[in-house]
Formats: C-alpha cells, sequence, structure tokens
C-alpha cells in the first residue's frame, strides 16, 4: 500500500494512493484509521509530504561503493545527524535558494525509512515491526559549509536549509525488491543509480541501533544514506528520485 | 512574567508562575491566551518543559573564557547542532543513563532563548521582538562519543540520549539583567559560574544569524552554548542550573 498527504479544498488530509486517485481516510495513519468513502484524483491536490515527522536522523556514509571510491572506513556503527524539521519538503515542492550561500548544493538520493510506533532500545529481530514502510528522500546539502570552519564540521547546517529536507511522495508498506536501485536524474538526466543491496548498515540493523540512542516516534524517518554520483544541482533544474516499488520524488532548486 | 507547563489530574496545562502557585491559562503561550480563573500550588504539578519545541538549536565555543581555555579560534559565525525533541526533559526530570553508553556524562549549564513567532531571515534590530523568553538548559553531553569516531564529529549523538536535553523550569518573558550569570551546582557544589556578558554572539545576533539557515517555530529554543567548568556527573548527583531572574533547572543523573 502506499500512502500519501495533501492538501485540498483548503483542508490537509491522508489516504492510499490507488491509481491515479487518493481513497481519502479518517483517523491516524499509524493507529486506527478507516476510508471516508470520498475519492480525490491527484491532478486535484497539492501534495504534503507523507508524514510529519519530530526527527529525520540522516546516516553518512553507509554504502560500500562510495566508502571504497572515497577512501572511507567502514564505520563501527551509524554515524548520524539530524535534520531540522523546517527543511521538511514534500514531492513537488521547490527547494528555496538559501540567503546566505552562494555555493555548491548538491542532492543526495537516498531510501527513507519510516517509523510506525514508538522505538526505543529495540533489537534486530524486532526492528521490522517498527518499520511503517519507506519512502525517497532527497538529503539537500549545501556543500561548501560542512567543513568551512576547520574546528566544527556543520553537518546539521548544510543539510537544515529551507527545503533541504525533500521526502516522499508516498510511504509504501512494502519492504523495497533485493534488486531495488536508487536512482536520480537532474534535468531528466540519470546521475546516480545505486543497488540498496550495497548498503553497509541495513534498514531493521540502522533502527534497532539508533533506538539505542535516542526514542524513534512514529512518522520519524531515517534517512539510510546515499552513494557514488553526487553532484551539484544547476539553478532551476528538477531532481527526482526513484526508487522500485515506492514512486518518484521531483523537486526544482529554485533559479537564480 | 514566568510561565511553565505542567500535568495535573492527568491533564496538562500551563500557566503564569506568582509566588509558589500557578494561574493557569488556556489558548496558545505564544498566541492568545486568557486565565481560567483556577490557581494551583506547585506542590501539586508535575513539571512539563515550559514549551514544545519543534526543534533546540545547540551552539558551540560561544564564550570567550571558554574559547581562550581551550585556544579555539573565535568563530565567524554560530556554530550549533540539533538536539533531538525526543532528549527533551523538564524541570525534576530524571536523566536515565544511555543504554550503550558507559562514559563520562557531563553537565552543560546554559542560557536558553525561546522564539515566539515563525521567524525566517529576520535582522538583528528586529531579532528581539521574536524572542519570547528566555529559561535555563543543561545541554547534558556523552563527552566520550563526540570524537569516538575519527571520521565524523557525532555531535547529534552525543546530545541527544533520551533526558539529556533539560530545560525549564519556566520561560522568564524579561531579559536577563547585564549582570546575570550562570551558575551550575552538583550535588550541592558550585562547578560552573560565569557571566552571560562573556558570550561571543549574544541572544539577538544569534536568532538574526540563525534565522538564515533556518525557520524557527514558536516554541523553538536556541541554547546559547556553555563557558568554562564542566564536569562529568556522578550517577545519581542533582545538577542545577540557576539564572538570576529566570530560576533554577534541576535534574538528576540516574544511580548505576
Amino acid at each position: 500500500m502506499h500512502w500519501l498527504r495533501f492538501r485540498h479544498a483548503g483542508q490537509t488530509g491522508f489516504g492510499r494512493l490507488v491509481g491515479d486517485q487518493v481513497e481519502v481516510h479518517h483517523g491516524d495513519l499509524f493507529g486506527s484509521h478507516q476510508p471516508t468513502g470520498q475519492t480525490l484524483p491527484l491532478t486535484d491536490i497539492e501534495w504534503l509530504t507523507p508524514c510529519q515527522p519530530t526527527q529525520m536522523v540522516a546516516i553518512w556514509n553507509n554504502f560500500h561503493a562510495l566508502a571504497e571510491k572515497n577512501s572511507y572506513a567502514t564505520p563501527e556503527e551509524p554515524l548520524w545527524l539530524l535534520k531540522s524539521p523546517s527543511s521538511f519538503n514534500p514531492h513537488t515542492g521547490l527547494i528555496p535558494k538559501p540567503a546566505v550561500y552562494d555555493g555548491r548544493i548538491v542532492y543526495e538520493g537516498e531510501l527513507g525509512i519510516v517509523i510506525g510506533k514508538t522505538t526505543r532500545n529495540v533489537s534486530e529481530a524486532d526492528a521490522p515491526a517498527h518499520i511503517f514502510g519507506y519512502t525517497c528522500v532527497n538529503d539537500v546539502t549545501a556543500l561548501e559549509i560542512l567543513q568551512r570552519d576547520p574546528s566544527f564540521a556543520q553537518w546539521a547546517r548544510a543539510k537544515s536549509f529551507d527545503g533541504f529536507g525533500c521526502f516522499g511522495p508516498v510511504i509504501s508498506t512494502e519492504s523495497p525488491v533485493a534488486s531495488a536501485e536508487v536512482v536520480v536524474t537532474v534535468g531528466g538526466r540519470e546521475r546516480q543509480r545505486y543497488p540498496l543491496a550495497d548498503m553497509i548498515c541495513p534498514p531493521a540493523r540502522l533502527v534497532a541501533l539508533i533506538s539505542r540512542d535516542l526514542t524513534l516516534q512514529p512518522g520519524d524517518v531515517i534517512a539510510c544514506g546515499t552513494s557514488v554520483g553526487v553532484l551539484p544541482i544547476k539553478p532551476g533544474s528538477e531532481v527526482t528520485v526513484t526508487i522500485e516499488g515506492i514512486g518518484t520524488l521531483a523537486n526544482t532548486l529554485a533559479a537564480d
């Protein structure tokens, strides 16, 4: 099943995506919910982020191919940062240019794990029951801010400008197939294509290990990290992130 | 005025602190609100965090004395990280020991700025109108996690364990007096006493500069950074953070 949130006629709602229609539901996406009987064509809605995370945990250095290319050591545990909730941006949302940064802005296509229930200190065996589903993430990054100050790596800042946390369009409740790839295009040209199977710390293990560090809430998102092929986005270009079985997230960087 | 949130008889509420009584209010602390007419003695309430931030922005290296002691360069702009909302902990809340970390846990007494309205790209002159008030912060930190991985400074993780984001007891709507100090005791012994006037980037400037990076929401907290005197907390010890005109925040680290 594919779930989405939307705005329609001044109201926000959520529902199941069936073909090009939304079967509107009421209740709690992560709890009890029922169809209202209403359906809406996708062309009539404004996309919202498919859930409202209290936090987005973003993993660094989680793909073998990228680690090898950059000569990163394989991390002994997930290395993570937090992206600000003010960065969250739905499918079709414009990515504004930061007011105070004029350097390179890069895309990072990623798999996002969506948590389904309060998750604290769970085992890897129990973790799948705490995963509600999966989404596509574009972990947009202001590249030159990261290491601008030699004394303090500015991970949160470089990745938290308004609109830099793109995710959606939907949450798929199915796990990605074993052969699934993350495919990113920029202005129609393919720029990333990497297999999820190359992940160093896979989803259930990520959820288990991160749940020892902090308590995850329903709707929280873990962005699993990216692999090779990250490049700057030309202002005005559309970036798409496609994962088989989930869908395609599309966002455009504002023109100069 | 001093504002607090509380739980009483199974309900959460907020109100003004007057002596040892809470004048209960209804409405929105950051918008329209009125007294209900009810008052509650402080002894009858359970303390909650005085607001519910969507994010806590924590500043690193923001006091001259600490920078000098550690030979840090004066930063050209605020250097910040995000603390997880699952770390938030009210006055009197126990700080649990992390399940997966057995190293030193340190206190950091700090001034917290509480944002009053949506704040995006404001000038330093306009920033004070966006500040609702001030609170005390204990930015608890798992010291040995910070630099455990040589390739990635784990700021968010070291500062985001459950209960590591202590703030309160109240929000004071008055600016701290020019001579105000942050005073920290551990087990009754004074461990930090430093003047707010030694701050490198003061509150209005912090709000202005951070509001160029991200959009701040009502209730968001900026923890202004700490100064000299940070030491490990012995398990079972109570840590207090006192700022004149605001109050005293007290939290105990769980015993072994």
